[in-house]
């Protein structure tokens, strides 16, 4: 046959049909479309609007969590700033292929603050006593031990835990020294996970809709993907958190919770490619191509 | 200090000064940019140009480099699709967010393949024996064994060896059969490394420049980010081989040798990072987030 449009839409097909159970297989093997369908109500968690930030783009609306079990420095900030007005009229300043877009004001910038602060203690990871990992079992290149933690993909060392760098994690930029950032200018991944940066910088979120929105921007053209004219960048009409939006114009979104077990059913369907296009089921999974799941609450 | 542009450039300064040295590490630290930069010129290699795909759409050149050494078949097809003109006044067809983006043209299109096959025996993997992989050291999720070879991101068990779906990486589209691929629908990576698609479809080669061209292309918002109207597609202008260029319009571009010293020093740069900036130096890589050297040969 020709590979064409069909062919092409065969290629992933990884939420479509189960297929036959294997010998040894579960007897019940599930999409993962039907794992989400048949999944409890209780699985699933509302985002807290005091963490969920409304991006609007003139291309429309980024919706962002904030990890506050893990940087509740940084979220408190992110929503003072926020509060201040700080990131309406800010621009979108830089596009790094592969890596990370980036927005914020210029060095210089007087914009005011409000109760926001410019520079804050780092949070680059937190005691692993006391924060229940669903673990992975596949080994990592970069931790000894992986997981999700409170709706986030996270690694530790046995003493310690952080939020790792997957795709569509936000983090909040720093200078040279250890407190030198402060979530006034925040980047997302846009690309292979770059887990070098985990514990170098606070992390602070990800993004849970409207991801599409950022990672196309135009690639910066200048060093490290600035944009070297103002034309060029894109102008963040303004940001808001869920919760300063009267409550019929919020978007109540929910999440998949990590400790559940419909998650763990998540885990295991995207380690075990059951689907009829895969000639190789696989066996494994990365940490950061595990599904966040995320839905709009009916 | 407010986290602008400057504390924002500095997030990735990581082709920038070396450190001092730690006690312990070597005396000579070197970063990035300064190992490429005294590099010797027997450790780059002219991209063979009968493997070289210049690939033009409205925003510019894509130069793909077809992986000879793995996908023999597919390569000798692609390069008689391309002599055929089968893809100039192709589409782009698909584009889905932290994936892939596709090419190729409709089922049913009765554009004439020339020498070209609509469909090919897989050549998913290849026998590891007499095959040279620089091995990385850390752990992979995936695979007993990664590393490169031939200037691709390769893993193997032992037996056999094949090549990774990285950032960038160029495989076949197919259908729900193994011999339903042809490289007559060809897609590349976006996004963070989708390696449950090893072994399970044909990787044919990888992006050499162009790569941001083919990032930002607007996300489809059909199912599997397939474009819903005509009006959405991107049409390619045209594919040449560079070798059916005259060599005076070629752009000679040369890789950095994966067996080379220079590609070991890459690697451990990458692994151990002794910029400034950083205040964990990391001590491990991903096989994904190693960079392939390219350069215009002068």
């Amino acid at each position: 046959m020709r590979a064409g449009v069909l062919a092409a839409a065969a290629m992933l097909a990884a939420c479509a049909s189960a297929v036959a159970p294997e010998a040894g297989a579960q007897a019940q093997v599930r999409s993962l479309g039907e794992i989400l369908e048949q999944s409890p109500a209780s699985d699933w968690q509302l985002v807290d609007p005091e963490n969920t930030l409304y991006m609007d783009l003139p291309a429309g609306r980024v919706i962002i969590e904030l990890a506050d079990e893990y940087t509740p420095g940084h979220a408190a900030n992110i929503r003072a700033l926020v509060r201040a007005g700080y990131f309406d009229g800010s621009f979108i300043l830089r596009s790094q292929d592969n890596y990370v877009v980036q927005w914020g004001r210029d060095d210089g910038d007087t914009t005011p603050m409000g109760e926001g602060q410019a520079a804050l203690p780092p949070e680059f990871d937190r005691p692993r006593r006391g924060v229940d990992i669903t673990r992975l079992r596949d080994p990592d290149s970069y931790a000894r031990e992986v997981g999700f933690a409170y709706g986030f993909p996270v690694a530790s060392n046995g003493q310690r835990t952080w939020l790792t760098h997957c795709y569509g994690m936000v983090g909040a930029g720093r200078g040279d020294t250890a407190d030198s950032g402060s979530g006034s200018s925040l980047y997302v991944v846009i690309g292979q996970a770059p887990r070098h940066l985990d514990r170098n910088i606070t992390t602070v979120g990800r993004v849970l809709q409207g991801m599409e929105l950022l990672s196309v921007m135009p690639r910066g053209t200048g060093a490290l993907g600035f944009y070297e004219t103002p034309e060029e960048r894109t102008t963040i009409t303004r940001v808001r958190l869920a919760a300063d939006v009267p409550a019929s114009e919020r978007i109540n979104l929910e999440a998949l919770r990590t400790d559940s077990a419909t998650f763990r059913d998540v885990i295991e369907s995207r380690r075990f490619r059951r689907e009829s296009w895969f000639l190789d089921p696989v066996g494994h999974v990365n940490l950061c191509n595990v599904p966040l799941p995320v839905r709009v609450r009916q």
